[in-house]
């Protein structure tokens, strides 16, 4: 009784179910390997590194495209709600800390000289308060591509040393809907040894869309 | 009548003139060479900047308690007092950008893709906020080295765009001491087009002296 039908559906589902498997092994395969040019510093050509992220972006764009419209609800993207916590873990090394120095003209020796930290009460060299604060907006920005900052607050609770690990976390507190975007607000923490806090304020930012993209939680 | 006395004083001036001339040319290479080597990212060695920043510093120093002995007023270190401006202007380059997001694995696309900086409404790709607002702690670093960044409070007012030149302003309002350390309140500023307010807020930061050092304006 209409047996004969159910042969085709299933091999169509096999056959979507494989090309999903094939584009999502391409973008794990993009995102790791951008991770780890990115963290390398491998990249001497600016033109090759932006050609990198865009392409990232389209295969993040073709997965995300493919998957809803197959109903696995586990891969697609959740929507974001007020008590949501966002969290991605970083070590900032030497070199990350002479790159921003580099970048930002920032020659202040508790970043570079160990006795002059020493001499301001410090066990050790500290990494840059900005560069720390850097966690927030990529973690909101991991999420939610096109993202805009809109403000932020930082008080600098306690020194983070070169080399050691910090949680930044980022929870939603309010989020208002204006002209097709959102508005939302966030308390923005980092940690480290675990619960021991470093940084903590608020950030604002317009979103897009409430729609969460799977940001990599580690890096 | 003692006249005898006069021309070896007068020597040992001269002497120490010459010397002190030899020492601000050697300090005035060693800026600007470094300045020049950070903005052209030419250290490919991490060991080999961190040398350099040391031996900047070092020169500095020796610089430094050479001019105030000598009474050369002009030189020497002011007091910064409430009300005070520190201003310094800096132009992000593409590259700059580039940087700053493989070091803050910060890969929003309104940084690096015109079209989806477009579609939020911008008109070209933008700087990311945390890196104007670097500008804040490098003045105040750059007069008070060592000094200890304790707050920022950041408002986004308008976007800067790549190769924009803005300006960075910081000023002193409020200054405490305690234990021989001083606690700075400054409102921070950032303007673009002369006058237009981007990004404003307020720092907090530990001075370990009043006593401000000649920094760059420009970079």
């Amino acid at each position: 009784m209409g047996s004969s039908a159910i042969p085709p559906l299933s091999t169509i589902f096999l056959l979507e179910l494989f090309l999903i498997m094939i584009l999502y092994l391409i973008y794990l395969f993009q995102v790791q390997h951008t991770e780890i040019e990115v963290s390398l510093n491998s990249f001497r050509s600016e033109k090759q590194y932006q050609h990198k992220i865009l392409w990232k972006m389209l295969m993040k764009r073709v997965v995300s495209s493919f998957i809803p419209s197959l109903g696995f609800s586990s891969l697609s993207a959740s929507m974001v709600k007020s008590g949501d916590v966002l969290k991605q873990v970083r070590i900032f090394s030497s070199s990350d800390v002479l790159e921003y120095s580099k970048l930002s003209h920032d020659l202040n020796p508790l970043h570079f000289d160990i006795e002059s930290a020493q001499n301001a009460g410090f066990e050790d060299r500290l990494v840059h308060g900005m560069l720390i604060a850097s966690l927030f907006p990529r973690i909101i920005a991991s999420h939610f591509p096109g993202a805009v900052y809109v403000s932020q607050s930082l008080q600098f609770r306690s020194p983070v040393y070169i080399g050691e690990e910090v949680i930044g976390e980022v929870q939603a507190t309010n989020i208002r809907e204006i002209k097709n975007k959102y508005i939302a607000k966030f308390k923005t923490k980092c940690f480290k040894h675990g619960d021991h806090l470093v940084v903590e304020g608020e950030a604002t930012a317009i979103l897009p869309t409430l729609a969460m993209e799977q940001g990599q939680s580690t890096g």
